[in-house]
């Protein structure tokens, strides 16, 4: 028997209608491509702005289903191409910038994207491939006519953003989908190993996802709300906000290409940001630059983070130095990103010191209803939740992938995904990351976490980044080496990094040696990158 | 193209199982209805009586979709029976013991309800209905054995809860749903005119509707909050927090039969509410008792209000003698509830002062995303947001019901729910109700809100109750008549009520007489019953 309620499948367009109807004079902020000003305009104009791109892309006989890319930074034009793909029944596939030329080109013919919107000041990175991607019939610039790039020598139609706008009408038929399960959108992994593998997003899981993050104990966002979008569009779907935020009508602060300390310090004043969310990288940068600059953070209250497990010492930071709460979330591609948040219980009893409190703080967290999780060892068991028992990390629920793009396969486990990562669960259920399985260190058959290690070290005030690996050894398998890059003109003292290191790792976990490098590679997502590390090695051992 | 996300539907069961996993020891207390003590049991053991209970409701043979009924008050055994429903693919019906028993009997036989599980006190609603109920075949007395009461003389099985539940494994194999819409529960509108009329919810419409309520802008609920559920689980699913409580590990505070200002506060202050949600008529009590016996709140710090509006006077008391905020929600049985809730909402102008801040809260408020809403004329035509203009309120959305149980035809026009309330809407968006439809008094074409004469009538210290009915008129069509039921021993000042209501009344919209009358009929869901007020002034008159 099924149920006598307005049953019509959602879309991710209803959003963007809902906030121009309710919310409808709140505004996206964005910082322009061209000349980094801060502009501004409602949710009502974007509304219309991105009927005049549905319409627009109406003309290129485009059809439900069909993908369309972006590679672009967080602006209100990347905006409107989410929800004008949205409204059309097209897959809006955001590409990430910053990987390599040959998995963009792969990723482009995989996908086999028709359209292309680019922001201007990444041509340099389109152009070369050009001549590879097949299935592009239009690169469209993100920009007004003054600003228009030439156009290389290509086949493909090289079109201008606003001129594409400019006259047509302001409203739209929106499609209609057949199916909540419709797919809305399509992001690759970056694939340290093998090829990058899509994950599909439907509108049905992106809206779950979006609603459960504005949920008190999750993202915490309403329309009193004014949230700093770091986290780019293109990486994990901004973690979801440019959904969440007009979905309850919050003020969206899009940072465009300057993500510097200055720039972010800049938005957040002006803007009044009370939310703001960044990977690790970013926050260091911008801690850096209000110690440099004797700044402060006159309205900022929360900031979530994740992407790479926050060091405890920026959690003090922040809130000792600004008194901005630090809430680490967990999660993946696979998983729409919201897979876990750091969010305090009361069946725990409360935190006696503000030391505890930090200690707390470095998990990444419990999942919300949607997520379930759960922790196995190499055999598929599932482990105690004590704190110390570390497993391979399973997540399941409506907005975790079960197959990637082009694979006719499930890539579950009985229902679970394994997310890579390994994790402990403590006992009220806080799952904390304590590596990458592939990172993991593994001597004399007991784990060593690389995380725990290079969170310790960059904790010392002349470590600016640090890189723990494992390398191989006849007695033990593997044994810690510890790779720190310094902080600029800082003294470096080995002996205080390692009295450091012993007060909380059992002394054959501790680094058999401490490197100094200049360097240490990050992924295209602002990882480190351990695999070019490793190679790096290779290189010098003259393997 | 369908995304490649775990699209399996969700049942209500998962919230459940969510709530068990991760808030295992968080506690549903339960005020017991055979001795009034105050019991607790967790979540982790309430899945298992659950399973216990779905074990049992097997050997009925029941199957997909039939309705099994419950006439009961808030405790967590009809907490068990909703989610043993749910997790067997059956509809649960739930039945307000206050309706009129031909309405009782005619809505069990439209249900054709198999299994009617009943609070022991209620038997003596039941019995005599008992030989009509032809589809009945067991009445499961929600009790221990040692509080069992005498079976009538009756065909039908007599059982006792906690005996079926005896013996049962704690484990169930939870049936899959077809479909995200199949049909989870069932509750009849009080029905003031015809016949009772059955609002069928889906697994999906309810899931929606928790996962929307939980948000910052709504309940704004976590899992360290403690939350007394006074709004009975047999009207309007409890505005949905017998779902939402769980979903997000809070405490769930059921008070049971005993609902007098009293056992509200012994539940208030004992179990550290932090949150509460009932009807005015029930805060008017407890602001009774509080004040009669000079007690304080010591946690609480939000009630939500919904069922009728809220007068100013009543938000005003909660706010300066107890710090307690109101917030105002409105719905009918036809959005699950929740339709619109008052929150503030940045982009309107701060309040300058207290006063201007509980004028702003006598509005019922904005609709979250997943509701939309509209004021029409009786042509239908969409009205102005001006704060002046009073159509009647019209909603659609993912948790709105289009047709009633039984009934093959949609009742929607143009995909619109007409509520049966009239009601403003302001330039900032927030709604506020004047009326019911029929209630509104029409007076030389023009409109007068019943609602607002009676709201300004109880702020008077000697009106406990008021309502104000259209009288028919030769000349005016109608005119206003103010009936008022005085506070226990209170000296009535006529002329100081009526300088009272001339101050936010214009002269012609003033009633032309105030009586005052021994009682006002409630209906059975605790609203003023005009229609009964009606006939009785037709006895009196004459008629």
């Amino acid at each position: 028997m099924i149920g006598l309620m307005q049953d019509q499948p959602i879309s991710l367009i209803d959003i963007l209608k809902h906030a121009a109807r309710w919310h409808g004079s709140q505004k996206i902020v964005s910082r322009r491509i061209e000349d980094g000003r801060i502009t501004s305009q409602t949710y009502r104009r974007t509304l219309k702005r991105t009927a005049q791109l549905a319409n627009a892309l109406s003309k290129f006989g485009i059809t439900i289903g069909d993908r369309i890319a972006t590679m672009a930074w967080n602006t209100h034009r990347h905006v409107e191409v989410w929800y004008a793909t949205a409204g059309t029944g097209t897959v809006c596939h955001t590409i990430n910038p910053r990987l390599f030329p040959t998995q963009i080109e792969f990723i482009v013919n995989h996908a086999e994207d028709r359209i292309l919107f680019i922001d201007a000041d990444l041509i340099g990175v389109l152009t070369p491939l050009l001549p590879n991607l097949k299935s592009l019939e239009a690169v469209i610039i993100m920009t007004d006519s003054s600003h228009m790039p030439n156009a290389p020598s290509t086949e493909v139609k090289w079109l201008c953003y606003e001129d594409l706008l400019a006259g047509q009408a302001e409203d739209f038929d929106w499609k209609s989908l057949s199916n909540d399960s419709a797919a809305s959108s399509l992001c690759y992994t970056s694939g340290t190993t093998g090829n990058p593998k899509g994950v599909l997003y439907s509108h049905r899981s992106t809206l779950w996802h979006a609603l459960a993050s504005v949920q008190k104990d999750a993202m915490n966002v309403g329309s009193e709300d004014s949230v700093l979008v770091v986290v780019p569009m293109f990486h994990a779907s901004s973690w979801g906000l440019a959904f969440s935020l007009p979905m309850v009508g919050a003020k969206m602060i899009l940072p465009g290409a300057k993500m510097e300390g200055a720039s972010l310090h800049e938005l957040l004043e002006t803007e009044r940001a009370t939310v703001s969310a960044a990977v690790p990288t970013i926050w260091n940068m911008l801690l850096s630059y209000l110690s440099d600059s004797g700044s402060n953070l006159t309205f900022l209250k929360e900031v979530v983070i994740g992407g790479s497990a926050v060091p405890r010492s920026m959690i003090k930071a922040f809130k000792q130095q600004f008194g901005v709460h630090v809430v680490q979330a967990w999660g993946v591609t696979e998983t729409s990103p919201m897979g876990t948040m750091n969010r305090p219980l009361s069946l725990r009893p409360a935190a006696e010191t503000l030391e505890e409190e930090f200690d707390r703080d470095v998990a990444q967290g419990r999942p919300p209803f949607g997520v379930d999780i759960k922790i196995v060892d190499d055999e598929g068991a599932a482990l105690r939740w004590d704190g110390d028992s570390i497993g391979k990390l399973m997540v399941r629920g409506p907005w975790t992938a079960r197959a990637y793009f082009g694979g006719a396969q499930s890539v579950l486990i009985d229902g679970w995904f394994d997310t890579g990562d390994v994790a402990t669960i403590d006992e009220y259920g806080f799952m904390t990351i304590t590596d990458r399985s592939k990172d993991i260190i593994k001597s004399g058959g007991e784990w060593i976490s690389s995380v725990a290690i290079e969170n310790l070290a960059v904790s010392d005030p002349s470590v600016e980044l640090a890189a723990c690996l494992g390398i191989e050894d006849a007695k033990w398998g593997e044994r810690p080496l510890l790779l720190v890059k310094l902080v600029k003109n800082a003294k470096f003292n080995e002996s205080a990094l390692r009295r450091r290191l012993s007060k909380d790792v059992a002394d054959w976990q501790l680094p058999d040696k401490i490197a100094i490098v200049d360097e240490i590679p990050l992924t295209a997502t602002g990882k480190i990158d351990k695999r070019a590390l490793r190679s790096q090695l290779d290189d010098i051992r003259g393997d």
